[in-house]
């Protein structure tokens, strides 16, 4: 026996470019937003906030934050979703109670339930036929962002979603791993590394990685995560960045 | 002009208790796992992975790290979700690569990518039938799910899903704070202390937590939040908890 799945989830992939010949307005992405708020948070304290860019102005300007990225400054609008502790802080101290929110514990909520947010909302805007691509450059450039938006103490962007009606029909569905490089039943099953090389073998394969892995003088597709895509010491960098930005917003992690 | 959103998403609700009497296998939770997992990820890199617990041995096991909670122990199964940087970290070094993620831009990328699976799961759950509940102690007690579930060095219980048949209908969805409260338009809007009391005002009033603050002897709301609920020296301790447990899988963040 098996459970009904809606073919939207399994056929689903990203979408970069977007059709600025169809209205897309801040009122219907709030609108999408107020429904994606129904998703669970911890103890319902809805430690998060998103901010709509909507106008050509206020996507150019957020865009450089971006690195003007083609997915985010041709965007028809970015949706920025953020932890938030400021409103949750604020009330309780204008109630006589002291907030206790500011360390690690309390920022993983944050951000997680802004997570949680960030994609219902994705979800939500994609059955409604929007197409969606999320911006990995939120925490690269916080403090930029958070100038760009006006953020205030206690809030922290963590993930940024461009979205627009799509201008191109999406590829099948992106790759991934066999479900068992995900999914564990009763205990982790840890891989031989022969069952690893297996898993990865198909990714390796498709044409456009190959062409990636030779472009960039690489031996294989790792070395292209691992050395060009993610260096460890640009994650290093960041880490030490955002940890700032964060410590600078009133949170110590 | 609006969009069209599905009326799931505005009348979901979280159920905590279970109807035994039908069938859930751990074949059945697979398949809606292989389906959430076409939710985005960075880079497509996958730094996730989800342990299914669905046999009643294997939830009671698991059940106590969560406290024993009635969700969690009452549960048809539990699903456990983790940054996982085992996978790809060794394929890394098997293809002569030094993967760099072990930090916390590594952390948090691998953190969020399990709660988008995540909360894509509960979508694909929720809307097959099954009711869901997340559990707020994964963080807690996570060198005791590591255990239980043989979790190896670079994995990290994030999230956790309780999840099973409905045996009650929920309620209305749960309250939320008014839309102006977690989306802004352009610029993040820093409310007034007026607004931010008018916000929780209804919050405030439900009967329910009327008595939630009568019997725990608290003047209001928001001290039972910041007092009892989630207090400053508990989210302290769980967060140098939580930071050492993550040391001892190999990432520092």
């Amino acid at each position: 026996m098996s459970l009904p799945v809606n073919t939207y989830f399994t056929s689903r992939a990203t979408v970069r470019k977007f059709d600025h010949t169809r209205q897309l307005s801040a009122e219907m992405l709030t609108t999408l937003l107020a429904a994606a708020s129904h998703a669970p948070n911890t103890g319902n304290m809805q430690t998060y906030c998103a901010i709509v860019s909507a106008t050509p102005e206020e996507v150019a300007a957020l865009a450089l934050a971006h690195f003007s990225q083609p997915a985010a400054s041709g965007a028809q609008a970015l949706v920025t979703f953020c932890a938030d502790l400021n409103r949750f802080n604020r009330w309780c101290r204008l109630n006589n109670a002291e907030p206790g929110l500011d360390n690690l514990q309390g920022f993983l909520w944050a951000a997680m339930d802004a997570t949680i947010f960030a994609q219902q909302f994705v979800t939500v805007a994609e059955q409604a036929g929007l197409g969606t691509c999320y911006l990995g450059t939120t925490t690269y450039n916080a403090a930029q962002i958070a100038e760009t938006l006006d953020l205030p103490v206690g809030v922290v962007p963590v993930i940024s979603v461009a979205v627009g009606w799509p201008a191109e029909m999406p590829q099948q569905s992106t790759e991934r791993l066999p479900l068992e490089a995900v999914a564990h039943v009763g205990k982790y099953r840890n891989p031989s590394d022969g069952e690893i090389r297996e898993m990865y073998a198909e990714e390796e394969a498709l044409p456009a990685n190959r062409e990636f892995v030779a472009a960039n003088g690489k031996e294989n597709l790792a070395q292209v995560f691992a050395q060009i895509r993610y260096p460890k010491e640009a994650n290093e960098h960041f880490s030490r960045v955002y940890r700032e930005f964060i410590k600078s917003k009133g949170i110590e992690i």
